[in-house]
């Protein structure tokens, strides 16, 4: 049997700038637009977590998705929901929280809580016209 | 024949939180919890413009949809897209920016540019769980 | 016990341009843009039908959703699916098909197949940004 | 100022059939066809439940999103989620579990829970194209 | 050139629960929760089936949709719609009617439907949060 | 690090009828029923376009989604949207106008323009229900 994919949905609530401190204010505002307002904006960002492997025989699931349910809850949402990404978290101190860098750190946090034999991959939505996948 | 109503829709993205200066940071803590994080958090707003009056028997329009969304864009999205609506948007200087204020403010910009003979309301959606509606 | 309301979605394809036979060309294209193609554009037109009364003790419907779905699919979507409205439908032969318009001649069409008792409205998303709703 | 409408969107998985239990088995499956399988099947229910009424002008809100939140999960979650709602809920021992029924139920059972100042409605989703409100 | 893939979206409504017949009601209780009611709960389930392969040059089809629809209509719909999967359906008496397993025996059920060049997969959406892709 | 994918989505709305001029008017209506009609129908197609590859380390965008979005606007919708696909659009002069062709052309006109070492493909939405993606 080829592997199966399950798929978890589950949302947060947060305001971030796309800046670039090796730049200047003009080049950033060149660069990225409104989207570089040194006062902030927001989205409602809608994650896809995606896990590609074996049915476990005995459940019939390929992750309980209860349990992923709980793990995206407790790595991701606590995380960044209803925060300020530039300024409250950590992952983007250095790190400008573009779509596809907020999916890179997301992966990168739930990869090691997630079983070895299952091939992970996440969407994100910054908004429902635009969106990213990583690995593609 | 009775009333025909026309809806368009359109959406910005921005940054707020909720607060009231009245109040004691803990007293705001208490009643809006996480929406009240002082360094923000943000949402993609969908709104919803909606007229109820008769048909132009010329045009078959009770208004243009086109000149309509080119109102909206001018009045609204220019005006609270990609800003932090607390910090930036004197509307909300002294109005704490709960959907239900944010409602409100677009019914009373968008009124005086609409014909008086067509009913005006609005629905924002502050996430898709999440929306208000000013008339109800 | 107030009134309760059941609704019914369907959808159908089509064709339209708009157009006033009293104008000129140039008007038509000054009011109604591309819109006026003469060589037509097309639409997935979704149609929600709204029915509101006292429930039926016996069954616990307001009208059963088989038999209104029935109803639809029998006078509007086999009238007006893959056709072109302006060319095919004798409805739009002297009437512009804008969306108030057609949903304008739904309600006509549907009044008469429905129990007098009960209130008839329709909805009709054009775009899913453009949408009318008549009565309103 | 008019009153304002706040929405809140809530879901529930639940089994059912129709069923009434003064006809025969061949009435019902007449008149409820399939829907009256006596082994049932099931639906994701979708809720969104309204509050019309005036602004607090301490907190800008009609009703706490969260504690309205909060009073549905309660109430209304943890009485029908993963239910067969003819066998173990008392509300419909000896009422129809249609979808009018069930928003009838969800009105009567969240009423006593909301100020009264405000005008209660409440929508419910059977599939995306089947929908009711009551009242209307 | 390239395999282009044509997806089709159709969906049932049935009746489940989560049961291994090999463990204690305690042990289902325990791994599978309130999805392991006996009494059953239900879902409104969205199938997109995806087909990959060349373009038939007369048609400008990979596969005609109206046949492919009719194709999931007859095999698939008719077999599960309105259905109790554990109890009425035989593809379920030995095998726990996870979305997983769902969604393996609808891909076995279509394969040999399929013409052999066509590469099938199917999605299943359980809920709009939780969906499984088989072949990943 | 692997390739990360960003997703636009655009919208525009076309007429369009199925055809092939090698064959009778009957064998066009056997074969593509209404979809075949003289006098055209139309569609809102949704356009999602994919761009795989690298993320640029100084922007931390795998293409500005502003710059792609303009693209597609530029080249795609101005070239469609309020079009009659198969009278006022070369490329389907000789070119039967299915979801599967009109992917392949957007395809085909695009890539010249997407820079060399990122990944293209699109998917193009027919009805909510009939979709197509290339490559697959």
């Amino acid at each position: 049997m080829e592997p199966i994919a399950v798929f978890r949905k589950e949302s947060f609530n947060a305001a971030h700038r796309l800046y670039n401190p090796a730049w200047s204010d003009e080049e950033n505002r060149h660069v990225f637009g409104k989207c570089s307002n040194p006062n902030f904006h927001g989205h409602n960002y809608e994650l896809e977590v995606k896990l590609a492997g074996p049915i476990n025989p005995e459940t019939g699931f390929v992750m309980d998705m209860k349990a992923l349910s709980d793990l995206i809850q407790q790595e991701i949402i606590e995380r960044f929901d209803h925060k300020n990404l530039n300024v409250e978290c950590m992952e983007f101190k250095n790190l400008n929280p573009t779509a596809e860098h907020i999916a890179l750190v997301i992966y990168q946090i739930l990869r090691p809580h997630i079983h070895a034999a299952l091939k992970l991959s996440v969407r994100l939505y910054e908004t429902p016209r635009n969106f990213v996948e990583y690995p593609a």
